[in-house]
């Protein structure tokens, strides 16, 4: 068993409203910033997980951010490796 | 003038209780998922910035993560370059 370490970004759909990416577009003028766009507000969640090998891990990754982490109606996922951790390896 | 994507990941730092990390733990034996832990929920903001040199966009990304993306006292937060977006070049 070794530990593996991943991060899975979701983020709206494209062409999907995206409320929280506009109410930062909004508030740019307050700060006084310019130039600023195309902004998508998502989650990002990081885990560990123990596995018989990265391959198995990261298919429970999968199984976790398309049944429990994102709305595959609106969201989508993309799953990253991370550096290693120290934990049962 | 150019344009540039970031991501902007915003995590609990760590020692600060999470709340939606602890849940999704919570949940996992509903699944039938073993051998996870470490669960950090955040949030990821993506953005295109456009402004003289990739320095410059960098700088506001940094001021926009510190003031508007998060709260200092209980997250910390990390800024991504994503591959070139194709508007203002």
């Amino acid at each position: 068993m070794s530990a593996h370490r991943f991060a899975v970004n979701v983020l709206p759909k494209d062409g999907i409203l995206d409320p929280q990416g506009r109410a930062v577009e909004g508030s740019l003028g307050h700060l006084g910033v310019a130039g600023v766009s195309g902004v998508r507000v998502g989650r990002r969640v990081e885990l560990t997980v123990e596995a018989g090998s990265e391959a198995e891990a990261r298919a429970i990754v999968e199984q976790l951010a398309a049944e429990l982490f994102s709305n595959p109606l609106i969201e989508s996922f993309a799953i990253e490796s991370m550096p290693a951790v120290g934990a049962g390896r």
